[in-house]
This record gives structure tokens, sequence and C-alpha cells, in this order.
């Protein structure tokens, strides 16, 4: 277990601290949950009674929420700075640098320095890995990949030919990079469908996240884009030539179909489903499960589906929805009827 | 093929026989489907009439439903009967004890007796592995993570560090346990997203099946939970933080947000979205793709959506979806034209 | 890169060239961004315009389609033609055949000619593989499985035991066929789910093709089936005792549950669900996220959920869902009331 003094804390994170330098910090926690030794943070101004109660021996907090009794460290935004605290704690295992021997690396590849490359890894022709990168075991990358520096792939990540990283990636398991696809033409043959091969690849910018079990398929022609500081959750399907924004963040479950073109600084809730051809604007957001049926043009947050009810109640609502066009009509009329009897009318 | 005289079937079961004996059972099948040498199940008492059409030369009935002509064991739920006899035709290969020698074991690693490692798979620092556990070939265990007995990970399986399961776990392949949960702070920086380290870990208990190509993410501060008993299909994605009540399911395809707290004995049927930040009461039950958009505090069954219908007349219902609040003024409108015409009134 | 004359390309897609035979060819592209030395094409009528602006040196249109500055390849059906093309310039790597000295391959497989099986494959016992396939690194084939010729399974695809597929199929990274079906029967032990051991196998037809990460559960008694020429995306779950008719797609992120029986040449946008033990008739087709709540017996186009609003907006309209059953009965009121002042009704 890592432990600090709070003014190495202090220190590593840029903030002024008030109270005892010398205290020792051995882990993070919420305010309800924290015990001695421990540092919380107050991020929502709301918990300043949590804060008063906490068994914390430290916060982060702003200046201004201080009180009398504990050790402080001073941030404009003490969500930011837990967010640069928790590398401090992360206890991840160290990847040594080095390839195992069990790895499985073409010739004509390029391995840069520091690199860690672990057990039953597969490295194909032509590929380049930049310096200080963690590829873990029984990941595959297919010929041709070029990867900067600080990527780290983790354990059974694959990745087909041509796929483009820039720097700093962290890209988890399970996660397939430059797929088919899904292009095929009909046709009036036996087999209906006329697979299109996918001739683009895929290029990821610096500094993005990319969760478990998630798919990014390679363009038709041109290449699948995602932008520097995008972040993607776990189990997100992202077709063929779409191109995402800079900073836009996808939680999980998030599929987005062909060709759509997503701005920067966008966010998906989780399940949300994107039509494909579609373009939508920098800073539009989107509640979980949201249909995105068409071009979003003007920022702003969207959303479609019904609210939760008990599945009796529901029901009813559900039929009532088949009709809903007829009911409007029966509205029409009535109103059609009191108009036309205008003495009734206010 | 496996075959058991009846008798043996009646005995593994614990049920008791009525009729031959000696008849010899080289497979189950459905009512309708079944041949001779099949044993068949009456689970559902509509479908009497298939049980007397029925070819099966045994089935497991209630004691009340024998009819004249076959052999019968006797069951007061012979649903789970079958279940049970499921387990006597099993014909997945058994994975025999022992390293395959192509496996990467960490010397401070632990592997309990009878354990099956096959090939290709690689195990990390520290970690433990109990009595009989079968660790199919190519998947991955990080360090420190702790198996009890009997645990089955089929291949190509990814558990980060620090993850903890009990006993008798069943998990699919392609599944990860323990990727990093999707946890940011916005930021002013050139990448907008600051990571938050995922500094806890995945706890599972006893019992827990776990299906195939499957996400759970390790906690931020503390631990993701699944508790003893819990079934889980495939492509499902649990955040970090969540917890998970006591023989809850969770069918293919559900995504559960960050923190959310799920009782005991709840069902969730495919494609459901759960909101973060929200406590499920026990025994909850949740409809097909229904979006849980808040704390659920009473059990009972849950759904949202529309039903199905054919696409030009769901146009129309769904552009007077948008007009419903308009629509409800309307007719507010005219209610009180009505009320204030009061000779109108019923 | 390749290049081909054009005289070549017509004579590999079997087309008539108007223009300069000898034109050489390098890649193919859009109209709106193809430079000089590519080949475009004209799928759409309505991108005539576009033709007429395009700096491509050839072009696949239909024989009415032709104008007068360029290189003509005359196809009844440019797009399938196109399709074809793409195979000409496929840049993914070639496969040798051989088998990788990495590779763990039981005594009882049997592997046909010229096949390629990569690095850290493993192949278990009886299976039997034909010839010229592809099988890529890291990925697993358990006992019994039996593959035809031509097929491709790229890396970190999972086959369980008892998987038979057809020629010519093409499985993506990540895939995982014959996991478990979701199968439990309640009871009141501790553990509340027994398992149903999945006795059924999966059973591939030919040219299907099968996206990342995708899964397919074996079938509980009886086996789960796709038909031949069935093609679908990524992260799509088909669940145990599934059957899908020739040539239906499947895009991604659909679930189908368990015993649904879908017909020929139906297609699924993206993300639909599909309810269990339903049937759906040959050529019926899905919008994006629909929820096919029941049985499908009229071929057409379906639809379920509301339009994307303004999330303001749309918080009223899905307050007013849940009244709607109510507000049919005031509507119905009001109806009811003016009729019995027939003085009023038109």
């Amino acid at each position: 277990m890592k432990s600090y003094r709070l003014a190495e804390i202090a220190q590593q994170l840029g903030l002024v601290l008030v109270g005892d330098a010398e205290q020792v910090i051995h882990g993070i926690a919420p305010l309800e949950t924290a015990v001695a030794g421990e540092i919380s943070f107050l991020a929502d101004s709301k918990l300043v009674k949590a804060l008063a109660d906490s068994q914390a021996s430290a916060f982060i907090v702003k200046p201004d929420h201080t009180i009398a009794k504990a050790n402080y460290l001073l941030s404009d935004n003490p969500y930011l700075s837990f967010a640069q605290l928790s590398a401090l704690f992360n206890d991840a295992p160290q990847a040594l640098a080095g390839i195992h021997a069990s790895a499985v690396i073409a010739k004509s590849a390029s391995i840069g320095a520091n690199a860690s490359i672990a057990a039953n890894v597969v490295i194909g022709e032509h590929v380049v890995i930049g310096n200080n990168c963690i590829i873990e075991a029984n990941t595959v990358i297919s010929d041709r990949c070029v990867l900067g520096d600080n990527n780290h792939l983790h354990a059974n990540v694959t990745l087909y030919h041509n796929v483009i990283i820039g720097d700093d990636a962290n890209i988890h398991s399970g996660t397939v990079l430059g797929s088919d696809g899904f292009g095929f033409a009909p046709s009036s043959a036996q087999y209906k469908w006329q697979k299109i091969y996918q001739l683009g690849g895929v290029r990821i910018g610096n500094n993005v996240e990319i969760g478990a079990n998630t798919c990014i398929d390679r363009g038709a022609l041109a290449d699948t884009i995602i932008h520097d500081g995008v972040i993607i959750d776990n189990l997100v399907h992202i077709a063929h030539n779409c191109e995402i924004g800079k900073n836009t963040a996808i939680a999980a479950c998030v599929g987005v179909a062909g060709s759509v073109n997503i701005g920067e600084n966008c966010t998906f809730a989780g399940k949300v489903g994107v039509n494909g051809h579609i373009t939508i604007a920098d800073n539009s957001h989107f509640a979980g499960m949201t249909v995105v049926t068409g071009n979003v043009k003007e920022p702003g947050t969207y959303a479609t589906g019904t609210a939760m009810m008990p599945i009796k109640a529901w029901r009813k609502s559900a039929v009532r929805f088949t009709q809903l066009d007829k009911m409007h009509d029966r509205v029409k009329k009535l109103e059609k009827i009191l108009e036309e009897n205008s003495s009734l009318s206010e």
C-alpha cells in the first residue's frame, strides 16, 4: 500500500497545504466512508455537512470550504485535483520493460525503447511500436500498425492491419480495432450479400481511452478517425468511416452506425444509438438510450423514449401510443365542433 | 454419447420411478421432438396433450400428470429436475488436471490441487488459484487475483489485477473483469478528460455465472461487488462501484451505469439500461429494453418504451408524441369550455 | 499499393469498357474525393452532378449515365460492381499456408490442405479444419468443432466444442461461438438458479459473415442455427436455440433472445432487441432500436420508440405518456358530452 506525507501530495498536485504537513496519507475515500489516514475531497458544496462529519485526516477543498478541525489542500477544482491524486495511489502492476520470450514478433517490426511486450503477444510485419509502450499478454497487433509513444494495450486486445495510434492511448482488454466495416452490396446471387472489402484503416489521435470489448471498424475506402482526447467506454460500436471530434466522451454500450460525423466536446450517455450518415454538432449531449435519428445542428441536450412505469400501467400507455394520431384527430374534431358553436368558446 | 438406465437417473435425481427401471435413456428432448430412447419433461401443465403424443421413452412429471402408456420420474418441480438431469448428459470436454507446458505462470502464483491450466494461459504475480479450477486456453489472469475452488474460466477471458472470485464461478469466453471504470474529471487542459485512476477491485461471490464478452469494471475507490448466486448473460456492462444483490439475474446486453445498488432476486430482461447512482429494491423486475431512470423503491415489474408498429403508422405516433404536452393542453381547454357551459355537463 | 490497367478491371468484373483501356487505376474513392488515377462509381442517380465534377480517372456507371469526358465501365448494378472491385484492391495481409510453431494442436485434429494456422492458436481434440482455412493468432477452437473450406477466423476468436461451420465464413476478432445459453431453473436452494447444461451446439451455414465481439450461444437441447448467407455485425447477441434464415442481415448491437425463429431476407438495423420464443416472417425489416415484442406474421418494416427531442420538451412528453390512458378517457368523456348534446354535433 502506497503512502505519502501530506506535504508530498501538496507538492505533487501543486496545491497550498493548510495544516499538518507531516500527516501520513495511505489512501483516498469518499467523505462518508473515509477513516483516519485517508484523504477525501469536497467536489459538491452540498456535501459540506458530510465534510464536517468525515473521519478523513485531510481534505481537498475550495479555499472557502475549510473548517476548523482538519488538514486541507486548497484547490479551485477539488474533483480535478482528486483525479490527479488518484494517479499517486494507483497500484496497478508496473510492467517491466522488455520482450517476453513467448512473444511472437515479426522481424520487420520495430519496437521502441523501454517497451514492455508481455507473454504470447503477437506482432505482425512492419509494425512500429513507440517508446514506453506496454503491450499486455495475448494481445495481437497485425501488420503495418503504427503506435506512438506511451500507449498501453491491455491483455487480449486485437488490432487489425493498418491501425494508426498516436501517443498516450489506453486501450482495454477484448477491444478490437480495425475489424471490417459492415459493408455489403445486395445481389441476386444465391448468397445475397456481396462483401465490400474494407480498404480503409483506423486512425486514433493522442490521449485517447478506449474501454473493454469495444469495436471500432476500419473504413470502407477512407479511414475511421478518432480524434485527440476522445474517451470511449466498454462495449461501444463505432462503425466504418465515422469521425469523432476532439474530447468527445462516449459511455458504455453506445452504437454509432456508419459514416457519422460527431463534433467536439459531445457526450453520449450509455446505450445511445446513432443512425448512419448524419452529422452531430459540437457540444451536443445525449441522454441514456437516446436514438439519434437525424442531423443535430444545434448544440444542446437531446433525448428519446418514455418514462419508466409499472408494467400494467405501461401497457395501457403503450396501446394509447399506437392510437395517438387518431386521438389527435378526435381532439381536433372536438375543437372544431366547439368552434362552430361560438357561443361556447371562451 | 452418454446413456443411463432410468433407475440410475431416478437415483441421481432422487425421484420416484414408475415403470421400466431398465429402460435405457440416451438423451433429453422436448415433448414434441423426443424419440424413443429419450427422456422428456412436462414443465407446463398446458402441455398435457403434447405429453400424450410424445414419442419419448420416459417423462419427468408431477405425480398427478402420469398417463398410462409410459415410464415416469415423479417430481414436484419437473423443470428443476430437468435442469439437474442436464448435468448427466453434459458432453462438454473434460479438462484434465495439470498445467500445459505453454502456460506462463509467475513464480509467486499459487495453483491449487487438481487445477487444469490450458495452453497459453498467463497468470501473474501473487495470483492464488483454488482447487479444481479450470482455466481454459489463452486466458489471462493478472497480478494478485484470488480465485476460490471449482472456478471455470473459459478461453480468452481477461482478469485485471485484484479480482477476487469465490467458489464455483463459471465465466465465459471474452469476458473482462476489472477493466477501468469510466471515470474522468473535466479539465480545461488540451485533452479535456483527466483520468481518475480506478483504485478499487472487483469482488465476486460464490456460484456466479457470467456470460461471454461481458465487462465488469473495477471500482474507483471501493470495489465493484457481485454477490452469491448472481447470473449474468452475454455482452453485459457493469460499471464501477455497482453492487448486485444475491441471486439477481441479468440477461444479455444489459448496461448498468456506475454506483448502482441492485437488490436481491431481481431480474433484468435483455437490453435494459440502468442510470447511474440509483438504488433498486429487492424483487424488482424489468421488461426488455426498459430504461431504469431512477430509484426503484417498490418491488414490481417495470417497463418503458412503446409497442411495435408498422413504420408508417409509427411515424405518425412518433410525431404526435412530440406534441403530447400541447395535446394535453388542448384537451384541458376543451374541458374548461364545457365546464363553463354547465348545461352541457353530464 | 495495388494497381491495374482499366482493361484488367473490366475483364475481372465482366464489364464493358468505354475509353482508355490502358488507364492505370491505383485506388477506389467516392466521387467527391477521388483524384486522378482512382476509379469511382455512380450508385445513386441523384449524384450525376458529382459525377460531372469528379476528378476520378474512371467510373463504374449504368449505361445511360456516361458523360463525355472520362473512362467508363458499364454495369447494370454499379454498387454491386464496386463491391466486386473492392476485392481487387484489398490489401489485407495474405496469410501464408502452414502451421506456426507456437500453435497447440491436438493430435486427433485434422487440418486441411493449404490451411494457415497462426501463432498461439489452440485447436482441440477431433477438430476438423477444411482446406484453405485461415486461423489467425491466439484463436481457440475447442474439441469436436468442424469447419469446412475457406473459412477465415480472425485473431482472438473463441469456438466452444461442437461448433459446425460450412464453407467461406468470415468470423471477426473477439467473437465467441458456442458459449452456454442462459438457461437456469429457479429453485429454493441457497443459490436460486440451477444451471441447465446446454447440450446443443451451433451450426453455421456457408458464406456467413460474423462481426467482432459477437456472441452466438449453443442450444439447450437442439442446436442454434445460422443459415447460409447470413451477415451479422459487431457486438450482436444470438441466444440459444435461435434459427436465422438465409441471407438475413443483422446490424451491430442487436440482441436476439432465446428460441427465436427468424425468416429469410430479413434486415435488423442497429440495436434492435428481439423478445424470446417468437417467429419472424421472411422479408421483415426493423428500424434501429426497435423492440420486437411479438410474432411478426406480415412482411414489412416495423419500428418502436419516439422521435428525438430537446430534453426539456422531451420531459414534458414523457410525463404525458404516463397519462395517456387518462387523456384518452378525458377525450372520450368530452365526445360523450357533445354527443349527448346533439345540437352541437356536426
